[in-house]
């Protein structure tokens, strides 16, 4: 050898059992070797050629080993990985609005922000992800976290039509956004995106608001599309249409769109996506977990659109481990289309790296490697007992150990933008020690905050919104089996009696009954009033209201009640508040009422003609099968005083009515129920 | 302290930051201890409890760890993990009959399913199974290889109506397997059983065997029901009933039985294992990756069966990680159902455990951590990012962070009765680096086998059997746009030819095209063959004949073309044809044809008259598409010389049939379609 090498001085040089380029022509090298100069890939090529051409600084081999594109997480939300499971195995409303949503309202910062993107990022370096896309609050703090921790990332600012943790209004979200957006638009690290959440959460001006930042500074959109069947039908009911449709119009698709999820697509919609370019980011895990059902992943393949691959949040994953994404991603592929030549190998880790790039529109900067590109790598271990043996006739077989037998530990080395993040397992880049003792201290908070709401039915009625709270008495009283037509008909003739108006209605009344300190029952009630006249429903109330028991005061023929009550409207399921509630016993009762609001002794008093009917306890029927006729009398007041004298009134009123005689009930239906069912 | 300790002296006293029992009250101590006597659980309480009454020899602290039950693996085929990888992303036939049968006819031996065996032993154990289910050949080595990794074990010997690698017959099956039960019954780890392979392997006679066995000497049945769809039709049209109560009539169910998939049950079925208390093994990735279906898991779980979970064999799944197979579990159990609530961790956890033990009726032994029972426990770290944060509010959270976030490399201790197997992470019972280095040279020799079989078409065809050579010569000749009714009609009337009998097709000819030194052309035939006066089908032919091109002979009026061919009964789908010979080109071609086979100058002939129909190339329609009328006129031979006299007999009956004029074609039909579509 002379005194100069003819060697090519680089940075750095690695070399492994077997290069996966990732390059159009899915060149593989056994072994290969990447050459780095800077930030970029230089070269890349077999091994014998790249060791004669290159005079590398830096010199890396990994040994039985592969080294890939590292792989790109096109969808997720960093920050919750601090949520990670605070409530797993419930419905989504049940899990988003009962926990979820409450307690991001309470914690969630820029700190908390910074502090779960850290954890993130140091779970997805050790996972094999250079790039993760986000798409939360504070996003300037998940973008210093993550270029802190090195990595590659589309970091799209939230917007929604309501107030968010970082936005009192979608006015000034979209000025956050825009801000944000300035700042950081040149990254060599971070493309800052905006994110409309989701075609349900947004109105058209937030569409328009982020499609013009999207537009003006060329940077991408980010958007939940069709996540759930609900979503979807809500979608058609209330504007004709489907999601993509609508949102194509608003100009949604104009810029660099990814639509996450896209699990209920129609041929169409998917055919639009095509043609505006849209990336799909798939996400196995959090669909099955959450059930929101099988993403039509083959045919979206096969109509050409990219599809990348996406772990979501880690508080419905509940890990980042890409590795796992691919291999559901070829499994619930072939199971869901019945056909196990569904999404080969090969084709699920172009889906990872360079397919997934360019669902992120970064595919001229990563995905590949490919001279030119950023330096975006990582290695993986296959000198492991779950990679024997090595059988090498068919050329896919290293696709196929990748996806097929890999696990997260198998990744030794990762580097991005030609820095080292990780190195034989060890992070360079994130302690995860300290965070992870911060991030247990804000847990052990969390858990104080919904102990603390869940620690009463009060507070966790408070906690979804919306109470308000009634303090009233109430004079009542109930006469059973009664002929209520007889007695509606002399009602009306009787000259005392002032008839001010009326209306029929079917209630629907499921309690929830607590073992709690101050036996409290939560009662659910779906209300059809209809008109006395014509029978045609005039509301549909559907209201909560929590009660505690036990009575005022009673009367000779009638109770005061004292109703220290909570209202609030019920905008959910019963399903959902049953489970959010988990009460101790459930019990529902009937009714048809029709209810005459009248004047006696110049006093307003309601008189219900009530039929109970069938009702059930703890969801099996109870003898109380049959409709039972009531005369329910009641009357509002403010004082015990007023109370009395509604009393007398009311006895005077069972005279003229002739049911002194009658069979006087003083507790309310539930408890006539529950003592039916008890007597049983 | 005084001289005489008052705690009782133990072998080993184990302490954690959890430890979950898994019995019946789901008991958990947080921090928490295990005492271990010998092979044998002592003791499982309270950290501080614990220490005061016991005087460990052997004291471990595992920290931020869980200790719990080992895992039950209730279902697989361990030595295949010397197959892993061998081929992927296939049909399930392809797989089966064009790789692994093949392969396991070629290699299987006892001391391949001793290797095998103990690598899948040692990726167990690092996952943390502690017992293992195994349905395969050598059984006795299979057993071996377990009591040297010092696992526990369910060996079930498989018996097959037809040969396997270690039987000529299922008498000597039955035989062997008597044999080894004998030699097995009373071993402390190894629990032999038999296992008829399915019921579309078997007969009733080797059920009745395998049942005797099971009843004679009180050990298991394994076996593998209604995997697929496709099996579930078949034993329904040829038994008329479903499997399980065919098994049932046959006593089957009548000692302890396990069986693996059941992902085609009816509900009746389901009832009848659970009445004979029959333990169900799910598997979900292969259910998966097989495409072979999704369970009624949720449904089983609540009629009371007992589910456990296997990894099936690591040839279909690819690895052998029940912590993966756990999540699976309750994710595909989501999406299937639609339902988020279902499969919840705590039940997953149990399915693992001890539903996993009483699905293989080894629950008085192991699958929970209970006084009395064998020292079968593993313990696996928290303290991961994968793990942060710690939410404690919900008791359930500690299930919910093992399946939804824990990996296998959490895994750091596992003990089988009484003994340690993996301590931090090294394997203390089996090296695999050995077994490593000999798998892998094992691989090189199945892919040189594979190599060499499918270096011809021929050898690929020989490979999957029923191959017959068929050497002759045959003269023919076509000709082009004929009117066929009125030939025909004129052919009846002529004294020189002889009518000898005759029928009516419709051929189905798809040919499968190689670019290989001999031009091969494989032809799949289908033929409808009907009776020439009724028109009804009288036969249906399935056949593949492997030719070479070329032509021996050209005459005036017609050519010899040389068959040396290749013929085989064609008993599976056009699809596994294709997809396991991966032709070139693919070419169809459809005709319907009314043969005739005459007499004429002393010779037999065949006159076919044809109608060649739509054909498609490369999946694609051709310019061909209109039917084009033909007489083709053929006579075998086995000699030059009486070719040439044959050759003369068609001109002369050309021109008796007034078509010497015609337009010749002096090819097959495949290369007449071939060159229409390359004239377009």
């Amino acid at each position: 050898m002379g005194e100069s090498d003819p060697r090519q001085p680089v940075d750095t040089l690695i070399t492994a059992a077997h290069v996966l380029t990732m390059n159009a022509n899915f060149d593989e090298y056994a072994p290969g070797a990447v050459v780095v100069q800077g930030d970029t890939i230089l070269d890349v090529g077999a091994e014998a050629t790249m060791l004669e051409a290159y005079l590398p600084r830096n010199r890396l081999d990994c040994g039985n080993a592969v080294i890939m594109p590292g792989l790109v997480n096109t969808h997720g939300h960093a920050p919750m990985v601090l949520l990670r499971g605070l409530a797993d195995d419930l419905r989504l409303d049940v899990w988003l609005m009962g926990y979820i949503m409450p307690v991001e309202a309470e914690f969630v910062t820029p700190h908390f922000c910074w502090l779960g993107t850290q954890l993130a990022a140091a779970e997805m370096i050790r996972s094999g992800t250079t790039t993760f896309t986000d798409m939360y609050y504070y996003e300037e703090a998940v973008a210093d976290a993550a270029v802190q921790a090195g990595m590659r990332a589309v970091c799209a600012q939230s917007v929604l039509k309501f107030p968010t943790p970082d936005a009192g209004s979608y006015e000034e979200a979209l000025i956050g956004a825009r801000d944000y957006i300035t700042r950081w638009k040149d990254h060599p690290l971070v493309v800052p995106a905006v994110a409309p959440h989701a075609p349900y959460t947004v109105t058209p001006e937030v569409l328009e608001g982020a499609v013009e930042l999207t537009l003006e500074f060329g940077v991408p959109l980010h958007i939940h599309i069709a996540e759930t069947a609900h979503e979807v039908e809500e979608h058609r009911e209330r504007y004709g249409m489907p999601a993509v449709p609508w949102l194509k119009k608003l100009g949604v698709f104009e810029g660099k769109a990814t639509a996450a999820h896209c699990v209920h697509l129609d041929e169409g919609e998917m055919r639009t996506l095509l043609h505006h370019n849209v990336g799909v980011a798939h996400n196995p895990s959090s669909n099955m977990k959450l059930s929101s059902g099988i993403a039509p992943v083959s045919r979206m393949l096969e109509i050409g659109l990219n599809v990348g691959i996406g772990t979501d949040g880690a508080a419905s994953n509940n890990d980042l481990d890409m590795i796992e994404e691919m291999r559901l991603t070829s499994f619930l592929g072939k199971v869901a289309t019945m056909d196990p030549t569904a999404l080969p190998a090969r084709k699920v880790i172009e889906m990872a790296t360079i397919m997934g790039a360019r669902a992120l529109h970064l595919d001229t900067i990563t995905g590949s490697l490919e001279p030119g590109k950023r330096a975006d790598l990582i290695s993986l271990s296959l000198d492991e007992v779950h990679h024997t043996p090595v059988f090498a006739r068919d050329p896919d077989s290293i696709y196929s150990r990748l996806l097929y037998a890999s696990h997260q530990e198998d990744v030794l080395d990762v580097m991005v933008n030609g820095v080292w993040l990780m190195r034989d397992r060890r992070l360079l880049t994130v302690d995860p020690t300290p965070l992870r003792a911060e991030a247990d201290r804000l847990a052990r908070r969390i858990d104080q905050f919904l102990i603390q709401r869940e620690e009463s039915v009060l507070s966790k009625l408070v906690a979804i919104g919306g109470v308000a709270q009634v303090r009233s008495f109430e004079v009542q009283v109930k006469i059973k089996d009664v002929d209520l037509e007889t007695l509606e008909a002399r009602l009306l003739t009787l000259p005392e009696i002032h008839f001010l108006r009326g209306s029929e209605r079917s209630q629907y009344d499921t309690y929830f009954l607590f073992d709690d300190q101050w036996g409290s029952r939560l009662r659910y009630r779906e209300d059809e009033v209809r008109d006395l006249e014509s029978g045609e429903i005039v509301d549909l109330i559907y209201r909560l209201t929590l009660m505690n028991t036990g009575k005022e005061k009673e009367f000779e023929n009638s109770i005061l009640l004292s109703r220290s009550r909570f209202d609030a409207p019920a905008t959910r399921s019963l399903r959902f508040y049953q489970e959010y509630f988990k009460p101790d016993r459930v019990v529902a009762v009937q009714k048809s009422r029709r209810r005459f609001h009248i004047r006696y002794g110049n006093t307003d008093f309601a008189l219900n003609f009530d039929r109970i009917g069938s009702t059930t306890i703890g969801g099996r029927a109870t003898g109380f099968a049959e409709d039972h006729p009531f005369l329910e009398i009641k009357s509002r007041t403010w004082s015990q005083q007023d109370a009395e004298r509604k009393a007398g009134l009311i006895s005077d009123m069972l005279i003229l009515l002739q049911l002194s005689e009658g069979s006087l009930v003083k507790v309310e239906y539930l408890d006539v129920v529950q003592g039916s069912s008890e007597n049983r």
